[in-house]
């Protein structure tokens, strides 16, 4: 329904959404291929030469592209299809970095140096790795997804940084054992003598088995720092190792906090009522009561709706009541000729609330405070005479009970107690605008 | 009291429960063994396999009894003994997996495959792990139980999942071992050359120990991973550890937390209390008396029920209020003769509170309020004339006292100060029924 | 002033206090030498012998004593000194421990068992270590002891439980070695050939290096398990330290919250502030203010001393108030000739408040609502005549303000601003008592 | 513009600033120099040497200026600039300790003692330290100020702890070897034979390595003690490691749980109400209306200004209220001809709202309550008449709705909705003060 100028694209557009997924798998790709390139490969074969050039290119697509995206305004909250606007904002950004970790340096050092290594020009690639800014976007928006689970996405995230920094630092240990002077006195040629005729395969797992047993502090010893080089970067790698350690379990921490909390309130509720039960010596089913209503609390918990509507603003508040409730109110026997516009204000001031089965909502003789309308389940009306209870009707939905009581002031003449979990509208009795036309009404109709 | 048909059988049968518990001794047994088996155990012996039969058959009977229990609807919370339905739900959750994890895979392999290995058989027994997820279930409701601490069932189920961890590692690090080509190249058979001579008990000690030092990030490097297939197994293991121990870490803060919550609530208070007098150099015996006060009351804290009552749903409530203080109530002199129904209601609406020893519940000369009723315990009635203070009389369970200064309005002649832990009653005097009944019986009766 | 029995000794006593803390200096060197003593000393020397008879006597002692020792009960609170019940008490509680704790096993040992030897006997000694239950004892008083920082207690705590792990499993690690039949194949013995030559200093230190090494998880692997039952041991105390590891670190994590929360509000307040003044560009000298107020509210914190009161049953409220307020309350003018009676309420219902320098209590033209009285610090109306504001008076201790407008319902003629940290009586103008006494004496006055 | 004493110096003078933070860079200095120094260089050259007494000539240049700051009391909040107050404060508190962190002790060596090593003088030396508690206390301002992050400026102190903790540990750890008898037998020359002869550098990156490798729990024993002397100074540093640790967790879980908070409160949000409408099957529109409020709330939410303009006190919230709101109350038609001291009731007693856009805030037909004024934003009257929905009018900044109902107490004519982010007074028109002012000013213009 938004309409935006020609040619540009609304940031929520779903082919749109696609080219960014795809761009994703695209970075995930270049994460773990550039460190890998950098320590493994010293002569790059010309097929992977070509996925990289494809690669860079779609990036180069999507700097374009982004001159042509609406965005969101900050402060006012509108979106933007201002090219001049959208080309300022990104600019001022995050266009220098994009650019930087696009272009393609490796060929330049082809061009321009001879000599088989380039150092110089392959460590500029890993400038390319400034691309996992999107990975970072993509999690801080997920977390806020109610589709998904905070935990999992959580986890998955802490278990994706874990990875990285383990694969990144092991390219870069066999980087630096490969380019030492004397391979002997490497972690790596200490263990395995002759390891550069070794496969790719097995140097790669020694790497990541390496800096997986340092980042976890297992640290079996069977690999280690031979020389001062090695030795400054493993203090390095430690000393991140410590912060993420530290930072996962923080996490971790979080997370089984707010997952317990749940059962904790209602362990504390549970043992609470126990001990009030056993304290006073209840009989046995008043107890078992007690417990059972606990326990149906905390399983429908999630029916309190009350937090929910009452931080709702009031004109949110009042389409949903007019929708939920006023087909009902309409047909109560006792609203019949009531104007349009108190009818409307009726429904926006009266409470809905669930009740479990089983409750007592108003009790014989009890003082007259409130009138409830029955909107869901059902609920039926009991009368005691001489210490027998019986039960005197049955109520359906759209049915009222206790205007007896409020109206008139008299004591309530039966017990109405749930026998499904039911929904009920209260209102207190007393309202001026409701007594005035029920009173008008009433001599009316008298 | 609940009526099922006929061959259904209720959940919480006790002979059910027996059943279940029994079949979790077996789910143990199975999970201990079936890593074992596959790790360590070449040629089964026939007593074992005969053992393994029986386990088998045994949660083969669970899967046919589970389409005769009832079951509870986690929508309406009632109890379903539909066959049909049970056997719907039955079939649409879980019974695949129950199926698989129950098959006897290796005898099929005996009777297919005559080779004496079949360790893709042997694989198919770890699916029997899928019986795990009754311990699971077992953990989830022994939390919510709270006969039991809280701390502990966290603890035990954690240490239960470390055990497994540990015990399972082991068992499938040794089967990597075992089967590699050059036993010399392997983690076990670097430091034990002749290894496969040694006895089970040495081989299994040894990987767990393994296990364990690898999962504590202990790593004394005295047994590591010597060729790419331990170093992957490690590499997984090392991950999975780290995850595990951020697990432990958080579950124990979240106990920790809650543990020292109460402690810290006391030390708070104490401390507030201690400058608040310090501050306004209160005299000595006020000090004191403020402080034994909170003592007390961090002592008794069992005794607040305000906030168990209130959380209760109006039935229940007066059921309870009724159960407790109707029988007092019915004795006090001033309500002699007052009807039946304005009792009731009277019952309800009086709060019952806890008083520790030696509290002043009313003062001489203090502005009228409310009325008290001694439900337990015990109380004294002082009077101070010309500074000097003597005690009037000693109040007993069931007596009304406040009740002068309530309803005559004029200040209360004399302090009331509790003697033991004692519960009162008390009721606003401004009660206009009350008022209503009490004035035309004091007409009545004058 | 508590009057007990005769021989019954107060648990409060300062020379029963000296009694134990001097035993719980016995508890700790016990707590070193029992497992020292079996893993280290073969044949115990005479003097050591000598000392551990003595030591086990001032314990047969204490329990002697304990029969003399009046309790508090846990239900009633009062302190029972009938020797009937403490006994029945103690031996039904923790009095065979104590008594099993005490009995001197290696002499009889040495009785009736000659072999040099006796492991049995002194593993029998172990059960001494029951005697840390008065040192976990100690440490829960401590914690609620507000005089000392909970912070260091917790942390003292968890350091000697560390310790105490570590010289324990040092022992028993070092006894396993010990009694290995092949010296060459045990953790010591692997590393020092013939490290029963060495001195015992050189030995037990290795024992507690390996032992920490193990608890932190650093495992160097230079001390490390070479048989079995080394193994299962290491295993045992691996597991052992997962626990206490993440119980040190839940510990810790509970701790730092605690202690940062204060900042983090702090925190939080001044950026919602600042944030606000920024938003509504309000002027420096207003922004300066509020800044101003926010760092001195939180330095004075420790002046809110309504919580407190307001915890405090009403008796000991209205002593603190009679004691702090009554004689100010007294020399007020507008108070003279009021009966005590209502001067008594009066104090009473007044709310005591601190304010900090600078803080306008009543606006000049603001709607008259309360009435204040200046218990210490200073204060000073300002009038502001055509936009010039001038100090028209000074209040000091005593004085009354805001009354005018209160009882005669006009605005306030002036401000109130003070100039001290200052404490004041608030009272709202409507109460009824004291507007008919004043009335009252005013019509008199009159 | 606080005038103080002749040569006393302002505490947050700018140019008392940058000493201070000039200070702050020798402090770095110090704690790197000083443990270096003692372990590595035996023979200290003539540059460092003048370096040091540089630097300490600067530090006791400082003892005898902080005679010359004033200070701020902690009791009265009050700057003191009195000489002898400050000098007996600073000599009661760090004077001693500063002293003797400024005392050069290693020339005395020289002088005194002839002998080149002067161990003893070399360790005096490390009294230096005392010095970082500077730093302690900065850190301490920076956690307060609320420029800086609050999580990095915690990290950058934890770092800086590790990092010292690993520097000073690898000094003493070589000063131990160094100076043991047997260099073959020490942790160091055990790895490295001749490890006298390596260069500084190699020899201080080994030290660190070791260092870092034992307090991260790493520990690959590629290093580590060999003789008692190690052993002990090796438990000690793991024991301090243990806590070191768990503290950096106990903060990182702190800093986790407080930035996870927002996030967590807005997933509950929206999660609560998203079962509400999936619950009452509301219909789309109302739907995503709900979700939207949800969103851009969350967004807003530094909008919020309720609490904060709570918590401050009556006098600064009036000047607030009075500078914001009084210039556009002034020009509302209603309040024209009203007294000035009745306008600034008014403006004090107004609430100011923010609500974000698309927000209904009175609705048709809807019980009059509240008079709003429209502060900044907009909002247009939307009149329905016949179930067709049109825009009545727009109402800019300065404009009064809400009247019509309040005052005449009759529905309201016409629905009000903000277009933007508005920012709203509110006042409820029971006000009696108002009311007789404008009823008075209505019948004078009757």
């Amino acid at each position: 329904s938004i309409k935006l100028r020609k040619f540009i694209i609304f940031p929520y557009d779903p082919r749109y959404r696609i080219w960014e997924t795809f761009l994703l798998v695209l970075v995930v790709y270049s994460a773990w291929i550039y460190p890998f390139e950098l320590a493994f490969l010293r002569h790059l074969s010309w097929e992977l030469f070509l996925v990289e050039i494809i690669v860079d290119s779609f990036f180069a697509i999507d700097i374009i592209l982004t001159f042509f995206i609406a965005y969101l305004d900050q402060k006012s909250y509108l979106l933007v299809d201002n090219p001049k606007r959208i080309a300022a904002r990104y600019i001022s950004s995050w266009f220098i970095f994009d650019v930087c970790s696009t272009i393609p340096y490796q060929p330049f050092g082809l061009l321009f140096k001879k000599h088989s290594d380039g150092l110089a020009y392959r460590m500029l690639n890993m400038l390319r790795l400034w691309r996992l800014r999107r990975l970072s976007a993509l999690f801080a928006r997920l977390e806020k997804d109610i589709r998904l689970d905070y935990y999992w996405i959580r986890c998955i995230k802490l278990f994706s940084v874990t990875l990285f920094a383990v694969h990144c630092s092991g390219c870069f240990n066999y980087l630096i054992a490969d380019r030492y002077p004397n391979p002997a006195k490497t972690w790596i040629g200490a263990a395995i003598p002759n390891y550069r005729s070794e496969s790719l395969w097995v140097r790669y797992v020694t790497s990541i088995y390496w800096s997986i047993t340092t980042l976890t502090t297992t640290g079996y010893g069977d690999l280690h720092a031979e020389n001062p080089r090695e030795m400054l970067f493993s203090t390095c790698y430690m000393l991140f190792n410590l912060g993420l350690t530290a930072y996962i379990i923080g996490n971790m921490t979080n997370l089984v906090v707010q997952g317990s909390c749940r059962t904790r309130n209602f362990r504390d509720t549970i043992h609470a009522a126990s001990q009030f039960a056993a304290r006073n010596q209840l009989p046995k089913h008043i107890r078992d009561e007690i417990l059972a209503h606990i326990c149906l609390r905390y399983k429908t918990e999630g029916l309190k709706q009350k937090e929910t509507l009452d931080s709702l603003p009031k004109g949110i508040r009042s389409s949903i009541a007019y929708h939920l409730f006023f087909p009902i109110i309409e047909k109560v026997y006792l609203f019949r000729g009531v104007s349009f516009t108190c009818m409307l204000q009726l429904v926006t001031a009266m409470e809905a609330e669930y009740f479990p089965p089983r409750e007592l909502i108003i009790l014989q003789n009890e003082a007259p405070t409130d009138v409830y309308i029955l909107v869901s389940g059902a609920a039926e009306e009991r009368i005691e005479i001489d210490g027998v209870e019986k039960v005197q009707g049955v109520l359906s939905t759209g049915e009222i009970f206790g205007e007896l009581g409020a109206l008139c002031n008299v004591p309530q003449p039966f017990t109405v107690c749930t026998t499904k979990v039911s929904q009920l509208l209260r209102k207190t009795g007393r309202d001026p605008i409701l007594s005035t036309e029920l009173t008008g009404k009433s001599l009316g109709t008298q």
